[in-house]
């Protein structure tokens, strides 16, 4: 039943070998891994102009050279990760550049941040894109919670079925958005230009008397928060079609292209239609509406604004996995996550993050507002990690031409860290914890490296000298009646040694009596010992009793507790039955160095 | 941790031998099993009143001669019960009488209706008493179902500590009650007829234009819910202390006594001072009012009688698990009913009555007042149908003087049938869903019995003829490397016998090649089998092989897949490992006749 509905959700398994047919051309890799970088136009200018409008209406006209100023940076974000993807074909994400030139620990904190930046990447995309629903259809505003989760639900399940199928779902509503957004920019700027458009705008290079550097910094690093994703593409080589080093800096360099003109076409729309943020319409929308009306075209470009948003998270799906699988691939995470699940998807990862990212919109009942800031600055270390970290390999291996990538990387280091500096200073009271969380993430990191290596300390074996040990056996019974089950028991237990000896715990004389003349009357050839509790219970009398055959026969002899236990027909029938014997097994599995065996007898009705 | 915790909350283990020390004198039931009944006095009269009401203000003079019909009724029943009592000095629940003298069936039909009624019980009793505090303090209106919650989960407690305990905590509020309630009565009388009292009282015997025979019926039904509870002490005489049977018959008339008194005492009083039923305020409330006004002692009444629907609750907590053991010997329920906890009690029977009650009140959010028609009837039906299996008992034995007994029993049976049928229709709306949960809980009682006896036919054996059966043995270790764990595993297969062979899932030719070179230099002596597998999964390729393993050597040979398996230190490292070798053990467990063993392994670091 459950393995039936398992296929239908996520279809058939796949062979280790199908895995070729997976990987992403360029188009596709486009959808799947730029969704996150791309979705952030929907949001990107508007962070820009609610800090400025702290100064007043007048001082927006500097959205649009801080939007520049964003720009000159997603060039160079560009120009460094293309590097990185050169440099590290099999992979070059944070985890991989940092670990591999600054040392594991610098690489854990760049991985550590990531992962948990991709958890919050799903929670704060999939609450933003309920927002824009419900800001459109105000009627589901009580259902918030529960359309995220629905959205989490389904990226969860699609990227359980496979990677290509899910590009294809995922790449119509991507290539819809940049299209909309497209023909937005154009006719407003058309509009704009015909005069078409007469609304008060805040005159360029006004000085603006209570603006300060720490609010135009302010909004510069809230303006960053559109360059979220852009890491994406680098981390993901490995799921590009061959060769795919080439396909992934071509398709980095389309989305940067992509991203950079979209997002400086709604910042100067928004400055030349003198737009204002608003609590309850966004910029993108107040420019839709100046430009179209609210027609057709209006809605469509809500609509398909919101599903980048979710789509938003699906990046994250992408990523999450694979960085998952490396940092278990290097012992820092339990090794369930290099698991390749029925349709070859790292179904572990998948489902972590579907769980975790759940919880937090659970706990925030929808509103991850507060987590942006926080969500960007776990870009901007893993950012600034790798790219001092390509520095330091530019330096050690000096190949022909490296002064100048030297160069790119240490103006993006540069950029990157003054952005992480700027985002600790101005946003301090949202972004604290991350002092807390970052350490503890890498100190279970640690512990869990530190855990499989002692494991694997203890379980090493010298081949040459390490040969199975063979002994005597001894073989406990316990028993609760005389019953087919003990017959079977017996019957092993005997079929194995001589030494057997079954047991019996009995609550009073009568009891005691008339098991040891029933037993005397059966005569299985077996020792009958007898235990009396008179605090009614059978496991601790035959703990001790196992005590007691070890403490004597240890060294010479195997002891097996051999457990009989008839199994019902149906699972429900179980819990009409006392649990002793699971008892008995967890407890000595636990404690004791004893093999426990149990002989199984089906009940066929 | 887990055990230090229990032992704070329920105390000590005590011995099997200790129990008679639990029983209980007369006093100390007649505050355990009494609250119950005595607590209907906080709302007998006003279930009748609001009845009345129905028909205006003038038709209120009805509830005295209800009320004298009640009285009637509780002497009957008194008396009828009196008779079970001495009939069946172990123990005369309805299911004991239903099912000796009218067949298994009807005392299932009891029994069920008696179960879920106490169910009902603890529910009711714990949101009416909830109800009350609330409405003395109305700022802890929002937190009802907490209150109630803490109540159920402050009785499961107490009772899981043992028997005597909680009487000594519970005697102390229920003679404050009936001390209380009796100072109310005598006070307002005294005031009533020293012509202190004022109040427009509604003429005696005025004939009431539109009351009908229907109304009367129904409230003379509703004040019927003052006489639930009047059976516990009947169902509970094992734990009474000897002679059980007189004192609990003492016990049971004492308890009538005091319950009419109270009962009719307060309806007296709620006519002559001319009281209307009220949303805002209780009967007993507005006569305390009138008597002592908002002093000192009319908070002190308002305070026991929330205290005493507490309680009642408690009446529950004595009675379920009595019941739950009668039928679990009689293998209509699970046999973990019949296991005496450390402190005693019947720790399931407790455990389950608190959940199931728990999550009534949740359920209903805390309203559970629509339940009490159910409530009433779920008593009503084990009433009428234990004095009908009183009536075919004297029948059958016609000790001398029964037909005097036959009497009073067929006048209850007739009453409390009447009553039953009265609710029936007058109710409809509120009682319907018996009709399917009735049937329901019998089909399972049925059914578990089956269950019960056809797994002990199965498991039956012929002393003299069905014996120990010995066979060789074949032993399969499943392996996933060379390692400490599975030298010992091959130790122990090697100590049994010479058939081992080990199993090795490889998933590629590489691993499969490194696996049997590494095999052949350790030479362990015992045979490797390599299989291949394309999908990934290790259990699969396993089970194929235990299969073939069976066909070839079933006849013969004991088989035992031996698993080996590494315990780690602290639970928590557990989830850093696969956990392939639980799910082979659970397949095996469930479809498989073989032999499973376990090697543990324990990590100490």
């Amino acid at each position: 039943m459950v393995g039936k509905f398992k296929r239908l959700l996520i279809g058939r398994p796949m062979k280790s070998a199908e895995i070729e047919g997976e990987k992403l051309n360029k188009l596709k890799a486009l959808a799947v891994l730029s969704s996150d970088a791309l979705s952030s136009v929907a949001y990107g200018t508007e962070q820009i102009l609610i800090v400025l409008m702290a100064a007043g209406f007048t001082a927006l006209w500097y959205s649009v050279p801080i939007s520049l100023g964003v720009l000159g940076l997603l060039l160079i974000l560009i120009l460094s990760y293309r590097q990185t993807i050169f440099a590290y074909p099999t992979g070059g994400g944070a985890y991989i550049v940092a670990k591999n030139n600054l040392g594991v620990h610098t690489g854990l904190l760049a991985g550590g941040s990531l992962l948990v930046d991709y958890i919050l990447t799903v929670a704060v995309s999939s609450s933003a894109g309920t927002d824009a629903i419900t800001s459109a259809f105000p009627s589901l505003h009580d259902h918030r919670v529960l359309i995220s989760l629905t959205m989490i639900l389904f990226l969860t399940i699609m990227n359980l079925r496979g990677i290509t199928e899910s590009a294809s779902v995922l790449a119509l509503p991507v290539y819809l958005f940049v299209v909309s957004i497209f023909v937005l920019i154009i006719s407003g700027v058309v509009k704009y230009f015909t005069g078409g458009v007469h609304a008060a705008v805040p005159e360029m290079s006004t000085t603006v008397s209570n603006i300060s550097l720490f609010l135009i910094l302010k909004a510069f690093s809230s303006g960053c928060s559109a360059l979220t994703g852009v890491e994406a593409v680098s981390n993901a080589i490995p799921n590009f079609k061959k060769p795919a080093e080439r396909n992934a800096a071509a398709t980095l360099v389309m989305m940067g292209t992509i991203l950079g003109a979209m997002f400086i076409g709604i910042s100067l729309l928004a400055y030349w239609y003198g737009i204002a943020p608003s609590e309850k319409e966004t910029v993108v929308s107040q420019i839709a509406n100046a430009t179209f009306g609210r027609g057709f075209i209006y809605y469509f470009i809500q609509g398909v604004t919101a599903l980048i948003l979710f789509l938003a998270a699906n990046t994250a799906y992408s990523a999450f996995p694979l960085l998952a699988f490396m940092l278990a691939k290097d012992k820092f995470m339990p090794r369930m996550f290099m698991v390749r699940g029925d349709r070859l998807g790292f179904s572990n990862g998948i489902i972590n993050l579907g769980v975790l990212s759940a919880l937090l919109v659970i706990v925030f009942n929808g509103d991850t507002e507060n987590l942006i800031p926080l969500y960007a600055l776990g870009v901007f270390i893993p950012f600034t990690l790798s790219q001092l970290g390509m520095m330091v390999r530019w330096i050690k291996l000096k190949p022909s031409g490296w002064l100048g990538r030297f160069i790119v990387n240490t103006i993006g280091m540069l950029t990157t860290l003054t952005i992480s500096l700027i985002f600790v200073f101005t946003k301090f009271s949202q972004i604290w914890m991350v002092f807390f969380f970052l350490p503890f993430v890498i100190f279970i990191f640690i512990q869990t490296k530190r855990h499989y290596e002692n494991t694997a300390d203890q379980l090493r074996i010298d081949l040459a000298r390490d040969k199975p040990l063979i002994k005597g056996n001894t073989i406990v019974v316990p028993i609760a009646g005389i019953t087919q089950v003990v017959k079977q028991s017996l019957g092993y237990a005997k079929s194995v040694t001589d030494n057997v000896v079954a047991v019996y715990v009995g609550f009073n004389d009568e009891e005691i009596e008339r098991m040891e003349k029933k037993w005397e009357e059966w005569d299985p050839g077996v020792r009958l010992i007898v235990l009396r509790s008179s605090y009614r219970s059978i496991i601790r009398p035959l703990i001790k009793f196992v005590d007691t055959v070890e403490w004597k026969t240890a060294e010479t002899d195997h002891i097996t507790v051999l457990i009989p236990q008839f199994i019902t027909k149906h699972w429900w029938q179980h819990i009409l039955h006392n649990q002793t014997s699971l008892l008995l097994r967890a407890y000595l599995f636990n404690r004791k160095d004893v093999v426990i065996a149990t002989v199984p007898y089906h009940l066929n009705k």
